[in-house]
């Protein structure tokens, strides 16, 4: 139990990690978001996804790659007519990230800034250090070409300096 | 020389075949059509073709897809910041269907429809024969996303029963 714990993905075969990797350099989404969250001691989350995306005239496929990933994450139909399956737990998205890097070819450069930004995330104990991955989230958005963000570490910045109301 | 143009696509591994696969289950298309063609004998053409897309700003990856198929195909900048390779020959789009059909996943029955057009295009000898080819191209739409095709085995079916005009 606990081995498995370790690595959800054991029984992926390279010829599979490199499947993978050819469907998320060709179609799939990879990605780190910079979410307000108000419950949360920064006022922010830093998310990184993964989402498969196919038609949903295939969503069958869309469920046998979630089977594939040990039905990790979850699926949905979307309204425009597309199935996706989207993984944001951040220790399947490091695994699977870890799995498709030797064979990832357009995105490389991508899945190792994400792969910076977990291990990042995983030792923030201060504002400034939150600081630093939110800086390293920006940087995503040249390898991606999602339109312009609204949460940037800018505005994480100014919400660390903007006094508290009470 | 002779043996180079028996198998255009030796060098490739499982491996990269498999990631090639993985992207054109996410993204690539894989078509077959129908394409009027006046100068021809039968007045259509049947052109089965594999494109890779990518968005321009990484138009150095296409390249890099391009090297790796023994720079078959040829590849264009699109109006909408697309990037594309375009294979339509047809012995290289069997070369490579035949490498990706045991890994393709989501298109694999796709692959075997094409592979089965290509097939049967070179033994046709009559006008019943293209038909015959004509129909399994209608077959493509139900895999693909693509729109209402124009041309299909009925249009073709109409024009050979359309008397020459003198």
């Amino acid at each position: 139990m606990k081995k498995n714990q370790l690595n959800k993905f054991s029984t992926l075969k390279p010829i599979q990690w490199a499947y993978l990797a050819g469907f998320l350099d060709g179609d799939g989404s990879l990605s780190a978001q910079i979410v307000p969250r108000r419950d949360y001691k920064l006022g922010f989350q830093i998310r990184v996804s993964i989402v498969f995306y196919q038609h949903n005239k295939r969503h069958w496929y869309i469920m046998k790659i979630h089977k594939l990933l040990s039905k990790t994450g979850y699926v949905r139909v979307r309204n425009d007519n597309m199935s996706e399956l989207t993984i944001v737990e951040k220790k399947a998205v490091k695994e699977i990230l870890l799995g498709i890097l030797p064979y990832s070819w357009a995105k490389q450069s991508l899945v190792k800034l994400l792969l910076k930004i977990i291990d990042h995330l995983d030792k923030v104990k201060t504002r400034d250090d939150f600081l630093g991955v939110c800086q390293l989230v920006d940087k995503v958005a040249d390898f991606t070409d999602s339109k312009k963000r609204v949460n940037t570490s800018e505005k994480v910045k100014e919400f660390f300096h903007t006094p508290v109301e009470t």
